[in-house]
């Protein structure tokens, strides 16, 4: 029944692009896919594995028999090798690491010399490079006698005899131009070279920014590394994104669908904790005016409202923020700009409200000094939204810390805070 | 004084990239916009206008003589000029379009017929194309006769002699091969067309899944009329992105850092509004357990921080579930294994906080039973939050809604007022 199953396995999985058999393992429920990797792990190719979320990636590997992972391994560009094995245990890289080529393997350790997230471990060591004086003639020449060029390449790059990268030519231009012209001549004007040591969220947003399809990567001395091509870049950004969002709700930026339910249940627990935390807090503040709220309920019944108004329009800031700062969008240059306006956009909107929820509070309960006071305590806290919303992540920034990851407690906390203490505090100066 | 100026902002900007002086432009004030483009306007590349935000584009566009306009347009690919004029009101566009020779008029005026974020519209109509008997020498020389080839090219496609496409071969491939070995044999595995009326996003996401770098675009009839290059797809991924992160956040996902305080005031109200709605709602809920509360004011010190225990944890859930909608990782395949872990983790989570918070109630008030009701409130609302935030965004992105837009009001409104009326409902039955 196993051959058969596995034969069927095969059939259905050998149309599809690595990527799509990747998901497709993400989807199903832990037992089926051990039991796929069971069955069909022996024809599980290396683009398959590079495509796997980390969370399982693990798992199937340790499931391959060697020869399989080795043979997977050795199809590799660099790149995806050092992507494959950096998260890997120590014992388990050595296993890959043995089976690669002498110049691969070394390849693969000299990119693992660099930083996590580094452009270093997202480079390819695989690169064509021509000196700065050959002609379009020589360097075709050239690549049509070397049978070891890279599967993708956009660019070859001019080095000059220090192998330092001066510039490069798209292969366009390559077949476009007599065999007679020199590169120097066709050169574009897009060269810019990325050091290994750069993060690979600005190596992204330079990517994106500048519209490079490949850039050269270089060491500390300007000697060529490495290329780094748009593919990987573009893979790089959307992770960032995920990370972003992820964090911006307060979930674990390694969450994945294939997740467990303890895993899942342990990534959230500390978002939730630090959150009963700032609404213990926030209790507290209520706590202050039982007196006030015993002698006039409607206080309890309008108290969350002012509260949730600030807590929405302190998030929108914040993203707006947050967001900002990711795209570089916000610098030294309109800082003060922004500020200005959010803090504005707060005041008019804390007005429009407060007018809005004064009248329906003035009439709910027919008290029109009740209404004054909410009006007011709106005004308040839309006004401590925008400033926490904008001064927050800017901060946060600044000190070095993400501003995705805890500027929306810090916002809410004091959202929360500010807005039941104003109208319980107004409340108790005006009305009792 | 005014040519002084004039040369001194050539001299800063002259350096810089197009996408870094658009940045600049919409970074500073409205007023020193305006005086840079009057003053530095001339000079001013198609490139730039192409590389600003659309909210300050048209009004850049504009302040632009005619003939400057004209000269930055003229050098545009057709898929920039499109993406340059399809925003812009009627009577400029004809002036843009009047000014370009009459094949990239007719390109360009063949793509406005595909509709708004379609495939169609993000093309460039400038292909490279070969007949697939051709062979690697016969390409070469064809490719260095011609002198209109684009920009950038990554891929000579392969069409039959209806002008379809059937395959395409790397330049690297090509460079590499000898000439007497036909095209056919060198084409790539990673192939695919897309339809001209396919959605923006979705060529975004077959991008950056399949790792493409150029696709070939086709009409009803499977006939080739323009290729997509990946950096175009890198620009709508992050848009995407952009659109996503602030769409959850309730901000207008057209918003930019260049808004105005007015602008900006107007996309964050429509927001706010519903959600002084939900909170009325939520306030509502309260008010049917005024007597409750008069009684022991200790419940309106307790009660928010059941809401926002479920705000939080449905919050959580609900980004998980539309990011795993986005990037098609939550399928039928899946559904029910990753809504039956959210609801477990609502109940572990909800049963872990039940606990903390309910020791913390007891302690506070002196009253066990009020220890016991909340930790019954906590583990009703987590799981109710776990439910509605894996099912409302499902259940939104099958009616064809994109659960970005409106699931966090639905979601927090759900905890909101079984916070509150699991919580007070429960006290009144138990302890009153």
């Amino acid at each position: 029944a196993d051959a058969g199953d596995a034969e069927r396995l095969t059939e259905l999985l050998e149309p599809l692009h690595a990527a799509d058999i990747a998901d497709l393992l993400e989807q199903v429920g832990g037992s089926e896919r051990r039991e796929i990797v069971r069955l069909w792990g022996r024809e599980i190719d290396g683009e398959v594995l590079t495509e796997l979320d980390e969370s399982i990636r693990e798992e199937v590997i340790a499931a391959l028999p060697r020869e399989v992972l080795a043979e997977a391994v050795r199809e590799l560009d660099s790149d995806d090798v050092v992507d494959l094995i950096e998260d890997l245990e120590e014992p388990q890289q050595e296993a890959i690491l043995k089976v690669l080529d002498e110049p691969d393997r070394a390849a693969v350790e000299q990119s693992l010399t660099y930083p996590e997230y580094s452009a270093g471990r997202l480079m390819q060591r695989e690169v064509v490079t021509a000196p700065e004086h050959w002609t379009v003639g020589e360097t075709i020449d050239f690549l049509r006698r070397d049978d070891e060029l890279p599967d993708q390449f956009y660019h070859v790059i001019l080095v000059d005899p220090g192998h330092h990268p001066t510039g490069y030519v798209t292969l366009g231009k390559l077949l476009a131009s007599k065999r007679d012209m020199g590169l120097r001549e066709i050169t574009e004007d897009s060269f810019r070279t990325i050091s290994a040591w750069q993060e690979e969220g600005d190596v992204a947003y330079a990517f994106n920014q500048y519209h490079l399809i490949s850039a050269p990567v270089v060491d500390d001395h300007d000697r060529l590394v490495g290329v780094i091509t748009i593919d990987d870049a573009m893979s790089v950004l959307d992770e960032e994104h995920e990370e972003d969002i992820l964090r911006l709700a307060g979930v674990g930026d390694e969450s994945s669908i294939s997740d467990t339910v303890v895993e899942t249940a342990r990534q959230r627990l500390p978002w939730l904790a630090i959150n009963l935390c700032t609404a213990l807090l926030a209790a507290s503040i209520i706590n202050l005016f039982q007196a006030s709220i015993g002698h006039l309920v409607a206080l309890a019944v309008l108290m969350p409202i002012v509260a949730s108004m600030g807590g929405n329009a302190g998030t929108q800031t914040l993203t707006v923020a947050v967001r900002a700062l990711a795209t570089k969008n916000l610098t030294d240059s309109n800082i003060w700009r922004v500020i200005r306006r959010e803090v504005l956009v707060g005041l008019i909107n804390g007005g429009t409200f407060a007018l809005c929820l004064g009248i329906v509070a003035w009439i709910w309960f027919g008290t029109p000094a009740l209404g004054l006071v909410i009006g007011a305590a709106m005004i308040i806290n839309l006004f401590i939204a925008a400033l926490a919303g904008i001064v927050v992540p800017i901060a946060l920034e600044r000190l070095g810390a993400d501003p995705a990851l805890a500027s929306g407690t810090f916002v809410t906390t004091m959202t929360d805070v500010f807005g039941f203490f104003s109208f319980l505090g107004l409340a108790t100066a005006v009305l009792l």
